[in-house]
């Protein structure tokens, strides 16, 4: 009895033992995390908040105060000396690694022994007037060397003598409307516009196809004038004796003219000059609005429309040339600048991902400046440095992105978006197979009034939502959020009850980025009042005034808006680098596809007769959307009811939503363009600022009322509907299921 | 003290319970797998096994029986009802989906009430010899009504009159000999050449070069016909009634001429005919050697060059125009083909993978056939049924692949790869994102003697692992491995010790993938041996006699040789799709890479003194070279240290190694050949089915001898190089750690 009971109560005790491990097994069997971390968005957040409030005004105060002392040219040692320095602090931060990348890329500087400037010139070729060499140096800065006069970088060489017919804008219309309306031909002539509206490189190039011997630019106050506002050092207007800088190719988003294509390594063959991609082939010249009287004012010819007068005291004859009394008198221009091939310098910074290291999320801007620098590109780049210290900080405490970071300081951007583009030559591969989103940080302020997105559709819902972790930086908005303050000051009246965003167009380094790899793109910045501030860009872009003070006492004197910008960008990348499902949005996308197909179709239609001669239908463009519409729903719901514990689950959804920018690339290029490859949005053939959507359509329908082949052009309207109706469906499977 | 001791025995029961809780717990943890099963390599092993051992040789002969009793000419109702033949057995065999892809392309068909021929005519026009209409139809087939004629496909219409002139072969070489050391011009001549060497379209591209008003090709018995064999039925040899069919085209990867770059669906923009990519613009047409005696035995002028000569019983007098006696008569082309957009149907069948349904893995032959297909290409569909067959049979026990796979019957590919070409248009992004692997299925047999690969170097590791799982089809080797049969056979002897492996060239449906996309490449098929049977591909290529019985009598009476192609094809697709990590070779791509530099340096180093005066230097390529081999050895080398249970980290090599193929392609394409974007493998611009390594150079060099600007010449080369080098450098850093 007694060994039987021992029996029992062995058997009873190997049970309860048994029992026990088997509990502790199960319940160690699903307990253990199956490598993706549910739970891990919501730490996110936490750190993303620990993420914002690190950025401080007075850091990015400071780092504009440092970077912006002496000019930052591209090709200059100074500039070098700013990469070495800005390396240092990235690695001093806490970043992974940070490599300078050189390239040797054709710029174009004045020749300092025979200075650029432009002559009234009497029948015998004295100089009655001359263009000022350079600007008036603002105060505190009158000892800085090395400020380089203004000039048009890539201007050709050369000192072509003519009358000057006065084009407005220098825009296609204008040309158009000049030759057919008004029956004056610039063959030969020197041509001189006002600076404004679209892409000084593109009022070049209609120069040059319109036969003009030489263009000159001129700042009118009109376009370079805020009302009421002081010129620079008492308010932020552009003073007489400021003006433009600025390159003036046609690169179409080649990067350095001699490579199209591949990066401007020492091993790589360089095209000759004369071969080189958008470089123009006439002499091309900057003036402040106090020369721009000297020229405009004797012009003879007939008084100009309305819309082609400017607020300077003359009345805008077109010429050609001076009228009675000045008629012997001719203008010579005297241009010597130099193209170069040179060495730049990006630095790139890494942060390692944790779990998706081979994802990339990209912050970018340009370190060079024309001369300081003070808005363009400094506030971007101490904007990018403060979000580089804040995630140095957070790296010390342990925390690590789900995917890597790229911090890029971009070099020549000035001279045509080249070190961004070279970067994105050399690492086309790596990026087109891993980039998940490229957010640019060129200038970060150019008005006072509210924040400006213009960024891809599926950026839209992550733009919002990072707005409102955001406050309004605004004086009396205490409590506002930033998205608050910008919904109440720019609202979608035409579309919905939503802050408004913008398309992309071009003109700063997201564009090989974006245009030409179809990497989701954006960028922030704060701005003017678009509703009733009219002038181009802001006053002092590009001219000497853009100092630290200009910043310091009008833009951003508490320097609470550059960290509002700071903030955006940064929250952009945090949250696409930390959440564990890529927060981009296919249905927005679909969205704005749908409004663009309507928008082209409309400006189509404006030819009832010819559509129907010529068999010309948006239907399968139509079509098109609404199947990626429908595909983007589906593909969204389907999220709801993803496996968040499956790595691998997580992983294919989140390269559906990566690559569907990808999908709008058109590796043939749009017509003429080989380096323009989204099919959804790039600028117009006309104006490289302005994004336009389905951009192939709309260079079609952009001539066809001056065509004089109407079969041809609409047969390429046609085409051009085929490629975009293809193209939007090629997108639409890749957001269905796998296989 | 009894209350004491009970409370200690409740601790020690407590910690005994609470250990084994805690020990079950822990070891409940560390058992579960995380998600990716390390052990699954041995199953897969086991089930390629069986999906090896399930094809059988009796189920290719009947699959071949079936699919050539009737003509399947691509376009025609036949080939369609051939499609859904074909859609409904795979489905039954159990793919998880079969679709019927139809698209709009341009074709080429005879006219039926207006024949093709060739005539000898006298002064009057009077026809003294015409070729023949038809070739005799093959016993057993006497009844069998829409058999096409011998044509040349896209041949331009028209009736061009004039003297005949012999040139060969037909190559750039031909041509340059015949006009600089013969002193021929064949201007408004109707040109002569043998086939065989080249690709068919570049003979035709040449005589339009040189300003012929039409070109005739004739299969000679030098080139098709193999010593001591009887022409068929007696044996495999080319009758002297057959010809050879096949299009003219010079698509250079295009796909649908009128459609380049996109899918030729409904909505698609087409090009007029005149603005068609590839279309030959004089007329052309292909006779047999009966034929080619008539014309060919009267023909006056020089006797051309040993090398030029074949072996009818004539002597090659090169023209132009007929010998005294003959000398009035003219030959005069009839040609009334006719180019039209007509409804092609590919076949595509899918099988989801298990845990990565997102990774294609591709097996692709084409369907149509010029009349029968006894070869080409119904060896081929044979040996995809029979895969299918045998992946029905493991899905239906159970099993599935890791990745998904995806079989295709393409559709007129004798029409220039049309099929292939528009699906991976419709399909490019989708590919370009998740195909792993293509494997090619046209003819599986073209000689008895050995296995023949081409491949891209990152499967040649993998072709050998499942070649030493294939038996030899050989009589007499039993017991021998097809690994060891073709390596006594076919011994890289100039390289190392192991069996030969080519390069891919094109002609077939692997291009679009390969050469456009950049998708892992191969193909597998039975050859003749290469060192001693020196006649074209296989006589009968092309003509009414490729039969069943040619294959069943002939070929592979057993269906052994084409059970093993299949078992190879199947075996590749196989360890692709089910493998954890992909059986992709960077190192031997590496090794390849060497190997090529190399060989394209010694083409250049035959102008010593032209390399030191325009400063050509292989220094950068070699380097690249260097660098991607140091890359791949590294990758490998990590690969050892895996940790194989995290699924992502398995995805990011896994698709670093997907990758590698793709950062070969150049989005630029190769020179004035947008479609061939591969940098290290594109066929030569002078032959499209001779595949070439570093084809830019290759093609940069072909012509440095005949050039009339050595300057410009070489500096092509220069950029050549340099375009080469870059993109073995991109390559490399593809292969380095992510981040």
């Amino acid at each position: 009895m007694k060994t039987e009971s021992r029996l029992v109560q062995w058997i009873c005790w190997l049970i309860v033992i048994t029992s026990f491990f088997l509990t502790g097994f199960i319940i160690g069997w699903f307990a253990r995390p199956t490598s993706t971390d549910t739970s891990h968005d919501a730490g996110s957040r936490r750190h993303l908040r620990e993420f914002l409030d690190e950025m401080r005004p007075e850091n990015i105060r400071d780092h504009l105060r440092k970077f912006t002392r002496l000019p930052h040219l591209a090709g200059t040692e100074q500039n070098l000396q700013l990469a070495e320095q800005i390396k240092a602090e990235w690695l001093a931060y806490g970043l992974d690694s940070v490599e300078m990348v050189p390239y040797d890329v054709l710029l174009s500087y004045p020749n300092i022994s025979q200075p650029n400037y432009i002559s009234i010139v009497d029948q015998l070729g004295n100089e009655m007037f001359n263009t000022s060499l350079s600007e008036p140096v603002p105060e505190g800065y009158e000892n800085v060397s090395d400020i380089v006069p203004p000039y048009s970088a890539f201007s050709a060489q050369g000192q072509p003598v003519g009358d000057l017919v006065y084009v407005n804008y220098g825009r296609t219309e204008d040309f158009f409307q000049l030759e057919r309306e008004m029956g004056i031909n610039v063959t030969g002539k020197i041509v001189i516009v006002r600076y404004g509206n679209i892409f000084r490189g593109n009022k070049v190039k209609n120069a040059m196809l319109h036969g003009a011997s030489g263009i000159i630019m001129f700042s009118d106050p009109a376009d370079y004038c805020a009302p009421g506002v002081q010129p620079y050092p008492d308010g932020w207007n552009l003073p007489g004796g400021g003006a433009q800088r600025g390159n003036v190719l046609n690169l179409n988003g080649a990067g350095d003219p001699l490579t199209p294509g591949y990066p401007a390594k020492e091993y790589t063959y360089r095209y000759n000059l004369e071969e080189g991609v958008g470089l123009p082939k006439i002499p091309v010249h900057p003036i402040g609005y106090h020369d721009a009287i000297q020229l405009l004012k004797n012009m003879g010819g007939d008084i100009p429309p309305n819309n082609w007068k400017g607020e300077l005291n003359v009345s805008y004859r077109i010429g050609p040339g001076f009228t009675d009394g000045f008629s012997t008198q001719k203008v010579r221009m005297n241009i010597h600048t130099n193209n170069q091939v040179t060495r730049i310098y990006n630095v790139i910074g890494r942060l390692r991902g944790a779990v998706e290291p081979d994802r990339y999320v990209i912050l970018g801007g340009h370190r060079d400046a024309w001369v300081f620098g003070g808005i363009d590109p400094v506030t971007g780049a101490a904007v990018v440095h403060e979000s580089v210290r804040s995630a140095g900080k957070l790296l010390r405490k342990g925390w690590r992105p789900r995917r890597s970071i790229v911090f890029a300081s971009w070099d020549a951007e000035e001279f045509g978006l080249l070190g961004s583009t070279e970067w994105a030559e050399e690492n086309a591969k790596v990026l087109q197979e891993r980039a998940v989103a490229y957010i640019n940080a060129d200038s970060a302020i150019e008005g006072m009034y509210t924040l400006r997105i213009d960024c891809t559709p599926s950026l839209h819902t992550l733009v919002y939502d990072v707005t409102k972790q955001v406050s309004s930086p605004e004086e009396g908005e205490e409590g506002l959020s930033l998205y608050e303050s910008w919904h109440k000051r720019d609202n979608w009246t035409d579309d919905r009850d939503a802050p408004r965003i913008s398309k992309l167009g071009s003109g700063s380094d997201f564009e090989a980025y974006f245009i030409r790899l179809g990497i989701a793109a954006g960028r922030a910045r704060y701005t003017k009042n678009r509703k009733t501030e009219r002038y181009s860009s802001y006053p002092v872009y590009h001219s000497v005034y853009e100092t630290f003070e200009l910043v310091e006492r009008f833009y951003d004197p508490s320097f609470r808006r550059l960290r509002a910008v700071a903030q955006v960008r940064g929250g952009l990348i945090f949250l696409l680098a930390d959440s564990q499902l890529l927060p981009l949005d296919a249905s927005q996308y679909a969205g704005s596809l749908t409004k663009y197909a309507h928008t082209i179709a409309q400006l189509g239609q404006k030819h009832p007769d010819a559509l129907v001669k010529y068999g010309v239908s948006f239907d399968s463009l139509f079509s098109a959307v609404e199947n990626f519409t429908v595909a983007a729903r589906d593909f969204h719901e389907r999220l709801n009811t993803l496996d968040r514990t499956d790595p691998i689950q997580v992983r294919m959804v989140n390269d559906q939503l990566m690559y569907l920018e990808r999908s709008f690339v058109d590796p043939l290029g749009l017509p003429g363009r080989p380096f323009y490859r989204h099919v959804i949005f790039a600028p117009s053939s006309h104006n490289k600022y302005a994004g336009e959507s389905f951009p192939g359509i709309y260079d079609a329908l952009f001539d066809i009322e001056r065509t004089a082949n109407p079969k041809q052009a609409w047969d390429e309207v046609r085409r051009q509907i085929s490629i975009a109706a293809f193209t939007v469906q090629a997108a639409a499977m890749t957001l269905t299921p796998p296989a």
